[in-house]
């Protein structure tokens, strides 16, 4: 375990999860942002210089890169490494796994995204699911946003042993807003034609023991992914016993159309009223008014924000790796006050209006 | 039964539905297309007169209406209704409804659209499914353009005894082609909140002894429709099996992504490029290379073409009512024969290329 | 002039203007936020309830409404105007203009949006341009976000002599973000068939010896507008002259292709990262790199935050109107600094970088 | 001059633009198309398969992947070249240039698409414009959509004398339909940072002595492009003058608001109702109702498809060169009656119709 109270942080990539991650560990009172590595010579970077965030160069032709166009360079990735506890891989896919050897041979702890597969850190992580087994780990895998998304729902509800067996249709996103000129799609949607699609198996990797298949696809937005859920159950499961459920997990948070979040933009609209950094939502939104039950499964709709919601789950991993936090409750609860994350957008008087209007409609 | 060789048709609403309908009843050989009736008086009715259509007026004022803007108008729909066995009401949802005593006061035949409720009609009409119960009746109701897709799909299936529970994850285009500039959305999805979505009963006013449930959303497109299905069966059915049933059915062909036929608008684009009239996709689209199976569910994906699909169940609906063709499978086959509708959109050459290079993938 | 040293205002209408305008008011050391009015029940107004503000019902029957899904209401509009100097309306077009014999039956000043017409208030108002003239007006009207805009380009130019005529093509969004899931488009751009279009005779409101025409259009994005500005000068005007003339006015940064600031959306993603509430961008964002000259006319192309960017003018407005500051530049200083209004996004260095990279380019 | 009365042609590139000119030529009687060449080995070239075209393969290795998929292969682009009088190169930008010693070395005359650099062929083409001047060159350049379109409405007018310099700005569609899935952008317009736009000089390549620039944006659609122009004039020009040269010039439609068409996926509705092949609009579509003149300019709005509005000039073109028609009038005729391409897209009374709905607006 890391003897030093303040466990020190580098990001290794700052593009959309990266400058997330490296906010969020800014906010930590037991973690110190060392420093951020890239290559990149834009505006995605230069934000890290506003930020004043020490930035290395991942590659010394990268650092020339930089120079040149004067982003100020504090020095290389291994550099950055030599000084640091663990480190936090948000390079894009593929990237990440490369990167092991530099980490292993820097002796540093590192926490892969869901871009990597499972066997790169050897542990699938999500924090309320299984934040004990990665303690003192070496490295671990904060799984995808989508299986991220997945296993705090059904874990849920797996934890009460109802899942008798989940299906679940994804929608994903087509791409990012930062890169929604030059990479999106028009005016059509574009299905897997691998089923299951790999989000079913992934959720394995984090609870081994859960019966799951998906489908999946991708449509013309960027705002959030969005999952239909059918989970077929091992009892009636009443619809009080799936809302308390759900209302009994860590980062999910309902939301009601009956309080006109009756879209994945008007919940971002919310995000940006409520004042969240760059409109994020770290929590799994589910339709609370869209809960249904019958007498074999239940059913959940839920919003899935792919830009932010694993950078939570980073935070607790890196507590997990280095053991500076030996609960996962305390780690979920200590993140979770720093960032601001919520178990109830409105309140309690919207609740309350939500169910009346809903008791109309 | 009607009498005459030639079963004389109304169309009552020129609209997406409407104007291909009126198109495909001008083709067939044992039907007249006596006239259309609307209220507009842009390009649309305008078509129809470029088309050569009697053009009636759906009311007084609107006769008016389209007189002052030089639209040559044959007479009134009562006019038009008293000169013919059957009317295919493609009026707007819920007006449907509201013409009923008109046409009983005319002593016409009548057959509504999926927009109307199934008690407007007494009968929900999918020819491969129920052709025979329509026979002779006054009226029936075309099902929409999801149940449609559904009924198909999963009546291949049902006939066969293999459906013990179908689940499926409906993502609904957000509005049509023509009307897109004022009735669309941008960069989001909206999630029904009624669970199950309301596709799933209706397919059981065709099926009443399917067990279905289904979920739905929509999105920023206006091309199509997407169904994700999984539908469990009542014993293990191998791939080869699924395969062969969908293929056995009417109106349902296969589209490969290794054929590059991987989203919406690549099925398009080969509707256009098929000479299609409008680019319309009569067929359900079945990728083949998605279908999949496991011990207890099958998996199907398929593209709905919600402007046309049901153009060729309401022609042979009006066979059925009328009774000039008593039974579904001629009927079926001269509609198809008529329309153009087929089995295989491209040749044989492309379905072994399709598996050598699913092969390959 | 209001004698009090601080200005009481009230916020009429909180949608997508009035609830930015009510947190900017709120930022100003010389103002008090007494309260907010609307009429709605959903996550919008209860989003003020989460801010603190005090919630006024515009109506009786909203107040009814209201309270009736849980909402505190402090009273009615006609008792918030009872407390406040001067009214910042915000309710959606043509509303405005019927609120007017209100606000004068309450004695107090009154601030119109866009929306409405010049007439409403006599006094048409952009902050840089015409300050002066509003000072100790009783009312005054902010233009719309194009007109904002297009006065803040021009008013850079106009103030040297040199626009003999500027031509102008916009296009809008084609709705804002928080209402995309209804009322948007598709797919298509919907050109203004009325030639010229409204924006370039309503920029004469405030600048009346300008010579400007416009042609506008609107497409499938709700980020923000997009103007393509071709100026004829009275004289060749270099592209020095032009970048200085146009770094010298207020509410105007530059953006750069060079630093990957290339569309819409790069540009609201650099506001999310500048952490700005809402991700809201309050400058005219003109891309440097794209600026042209020849020798009759100068070439500006800019991005305009329709959701934000008359806010600051607003908040000008008032003190123009109550007089609690007489001096244009000092207000707009005041303003600028509150709400974190820049002239340059990205720190020197990333100048010299965009200028370096526009030169390989 | 070809001394045989049909002339021969090859089509290399059977994409957006070689599958239309294929079917164009093969709609011509003085014409024969003797086959295609690509290298694909998708749906796009079983279309050709379906249509009974003969398939060279562009290479030797592009034949064997062809012959792999069991795709009939008649033979290489080598040998089809031998065949053949005439190449229309539709190959994508870039690559057409490189094929050109091909071209020389089998002494067939070339035509490349707009792709491509003037240079190449050294001689730009549009129909209406230069048609003499390329009688029997060994090669020409037709020249893009955008630039085609800016030729046909400017060159209406510019051969009265009335254009003293004219201004535009586009708006293009991100990508074509087929590859919406994998090129596209969602909800943001990219703006082209080199001003003048590439467009204004291109048209100076067909009209020398022609004033223009042009400014350029491209955004989230794929239906068309859109253009707004400013034309000042020699002398004050009225509408009625404006109207009758537009209507006097060849390929211009006119399309009216008025008559419901008030946006791009309108006027590609009418053309999917009038039973365009693939809904193509080979005309440049002219909003009737928004054409506008002041004391000394006039203003034009227009619409342009650019998946098939250079179809018609490649097909003269082909005459141009061959000089197997020596008058662009009746080489315009033959191709125009061939195709179906019109003057006016509605009967006379929606004409009437359009005008006296105008009147009310």
């Amino acid at each position: 375990m890391v003897t030093s109270a303040c466990v020190r942080v580098a990001v290794n990539g700052y593009g959309v999860i990266g400058k997330r991650v490296a906010d969020a560990v800014a906010l930590q009172n037991d973690m110190t942002l060392v420093g951020v590595a890239d290559l990149v010579t834009d505006y995605r970077i230069r934000v890290a210089v506003e930020r004043g965030f020490p930035v290395y160069a991942a590659t010394e032709e990268g650092r020339a890169g930089m120079e040149a166009v004067g982003i100020p360079v504090a020095g290389t990735l291994d550099e950055l490494l030599s000084q640091v506890d663990v480190v936090a891989d948000c390079t894009p896919k593929k990237i990440g796994a490369e990167n092991r050897p530099r980490y292993q041979a820097a002796g540093v702890k590192s926490i892969w995204q869901g871009g990597e597969k499972h066997e790169v850190a050897g542990y699938s992580f999500v924090a309320q699911a299984n934040y004990a087994g990665a303690l003192d780990r070496d490295s671990a895998r904060v799984v995808s946003c989508n299986t991220t998304a997945l296993t705090r729902v059904l874990h849920a509800l797996h934890r009460h042993g109802w899942v008798k067996r989940a299906r679940a249709t994804l929608l994903r996103r087509a791409t990012d807003p930062w890169e929604s000129h030059m990479s999106g799609m028009i005016n059509t949607v574009v299905p897997e034609t691998t089923v299951p699609s790999h989000q079913g198996p992934d959720a394995r990797t984090v609870m081994p023991d859960l019966d799951i298949t998906t489908m999946a696809g991708a449509g013309p937005y960027n705002l959030s992914h969005i999952h239909f859920a059918m989970v077929e159950t091992t009892r009636p499961v009443s619809l009080d016993e799936l809302r308390r459920a759900l209302e009994g997990a860590p980062r999910i948070a309902f939301v009601r159309a009956s309080d006109g979040l009756v879209a994945l933009n008007s919940v971002i609209e919310l995000m940006r009223d409520l004042n969240r950094p760059r409109g994020d939502m770290w929590e799994v939104a589910v339709w609370e008014d869209a809960l249904a039950v019958d007498d074999r499964e239940v059913y959940v709709t839920f919003q899935v924000h792919n830009e932010s919601i694993v950078v939570p789950e980073t935070v607790d991993c890196i507590r997990a790796l280095t053991g500076v936090e030996r609960s996962a409750e305390r780690s979920i609860a200590r993140t979770d006050e720093s960032m601001g994350i919520r178990k109830t957008f409105l309140s309690r008087s919207s609740r309350l209006a939500g169910s009346a209007m809903a008791g109309h409609a």
